[in-house]
């Protein structure tokens, strides 16, 4: 007889318009046979760490074309997280096997397409909290983002805005190291002072700060953008339009600003993208899960010798996953925003 | 003793803001000294055709950018042209030439720069004011745009704005001939006519009887765009963005809805360039010159077998330059607007 505990989930309690509050969540406990179904393919994992990600605002709605997946409301949510295999009827991962990838919002979860959705842990001598974020999709976004779309050389002038954000501040990083001049923008004193201090940008500023971002990007970079790597949208792209070389490239990662409006802004001084021969392009992380292990052979060591600054913000508990997921787009985290269910 | 003529040109009287009118520009007649200056390392030409080029309206207007070279006011505009060599201080050039490239809008006319801005005739068994266009800079930017920019691929939906334009007209017809389905949009039916009957499209619509753009792209396209050439900008591309598929391609060509607006539209939708992992590029044909004999090769035989269509608005006489050069803001022109200076 298979064993049956209690699971405790967070549920999806109506479709969110505006910005998302703890209410439109529910912390909820049911119970769990610790049992695949007869014949499964699927995978039964317990779940360790949970990635409190922007990207989950999206699915929160109603869906508005057929890009974006959208949660089941009253089912529990779900995005990146860190998970031990308890059953597998998977060839390619065993009980005990230590895995990343998408999971729901639980104890325990069956994951029944793990086969494109769930990767094995291959390195286990750094945190294993690090694969809801530098050593899974933030930092692969990064990595991607990067050096397949960004195309960032050598001497590059690169502009990064949210660069506390865990993906900006790997960015940053990455650009410091090829020797490129790096300016980050982030919403308060601290994150400013830490992407100077601890992350080595050359420069950083406080975008609540400054009234008019064309004469801020202007200040920090009186010869142009090289690379912006975008994540906010509206006005903080129209900024960089205006302020972007020849043959600048725009890496689209995400557009924060968007997400919580009833309806997107407009976004004035395309025509740069002709006149400046601008090269803006979009991508999804998991098109490119291919490098995943160039990728972790490059981080891996440079996470261990400390050479890569790596920040996360730990809630303690999926009771406080809800907040921890509201606080992201109020900018309350420092760091990568993680909700721990178990250690081990 | 060198020949003094006299010499007709097209001068701007002002800078220009909304659309431009035919008082803007002046027609007036001085003198020329038939000779260039001594040690000059210039080209005096005769010009035969000169191009109405819709790129001319932003040199028209006070520079906002360091990426726009205005005119003089009091001195002829300039642009696209062909012309015969009369006297050459450049190696590469000689007497009896005949050259296309950047020429004033003026009989004669001295090109101080022709190593990067004129170009040796090297067909000439098909009419020589085709270099104004199809063979010139206009056909190179829909080489440019169709293969390196756009990387259409067999069996891509492709929509093309302007469709009527030589651009337009050009990359419908390498798209056909590629196997795709194509789509474009004008604006009266009589262009929406000859899109379909002698140029091949798929399919045409007239932009100015559809009231809702989104749904006009979503009866044309139910499956989504892969290529959309933006010549447009505005409601236009809002509409392309909100129907583009997965991995599709915004080449940016123009955005000629913006350059008679005091201030640029802002643009929604820009979101989807992530989540459809959209790639949007500029780019300015001149960076591509060195496929000119590439393309040539490709299209001077489809022109004489007649395979490749082309159509020319002829305008006699440079007194007749300035109705046709506002002519094509105001989609007057049917095909590629020409003025006549002198035929040989």
């Amino acid at each position: 007889m298979a064993q049956v505990v209690s699971n405790t989930k967070v549920v999806l309690k109506g479709y969110v318009t505006g910005f998302p509050k703890e209410s439109d969540l529910i912390v909820k406990t049911d119970t769990i046979e610790l049992k695949l179904p007869e014949g499964s393919k699927g995978v039964l994992v317990k779940n360790l760490y949970l990635a409190a990600d922007a990207h989950m605002r999206s699915q929160m709605s109603v869906a508005e074309d057929n890009f974006v997946e959208t949660y089941i409301v009253g089912e529990p949510i779900h995005g990146y997280g860190v998970a031990k295999v308890l059953e597998s009827g998977y060839p390619n991962l065993k009980k005990g096997d230590l895995v990343w990838g998408i999971v729901g919002w639980e104890e325990y979860h069956i994951n029944n397409a793990p086969e494109s959705t769930l990767f094995k842990i291959e390195h286990t001598d750094v945190p294993l909290s690090y694969y809801t974020g530098i050593l899974g999709m933030t930092g692969m976004t990064a990595y991607v983002a990067f050096h397949v779309v960004g195309n960032v050389k050598k001497g590059d002038r690169v502009y990064i805005t949210a660069a506390f954000g865990a993906v900006g501040q790997l960015i940053g990083q990455f650009a410091k190291a090829l020797g490129c001049y790096v300016v980050g923008s982030a919403g308060s004193k601290e994150k400013v002072d830490l992407l100077k201090s601890k992350f080595g940008f050359d420069d950083a500023f406080n975008y609540k700060e400054e009234k008019d971002l064309d004469a801020a990007l202007k200040r920090y970079f009186p010869e142009g953008i090289d690379v912006y790597f975008e994540t906010v949208g509206g006005k903080m792209l129209e900024a960089a339009l205006l302020n972007m070389r020849l043959n600048g490239r725009i890496a689209g990662i995400g557009m924060i600003s968007q997400h919580n409006l009833e309806e997107e802004e407009g976004v004035r001084y395309l025509l740069s993208v002709i006149t400046k021969r601008l090269t803006m392009r979009g991508f999804i992380v998991h098109d490119h899960y291919d490098l995943i292990p160039q990728y972790h052979e490059l981080i891996v060591p440079l996470i261990k010798k400390g050479t890569i600054k790596y920040v996360e913000d730990v809630a303690e508990g999926l009771e406080n996953g809800p907040a921890a997921l509201v606080g992201i787009f109020q900018g309350k985290n420092v760091g990568k925003q993680v909700v721990v269910v178990a250690r081990e």
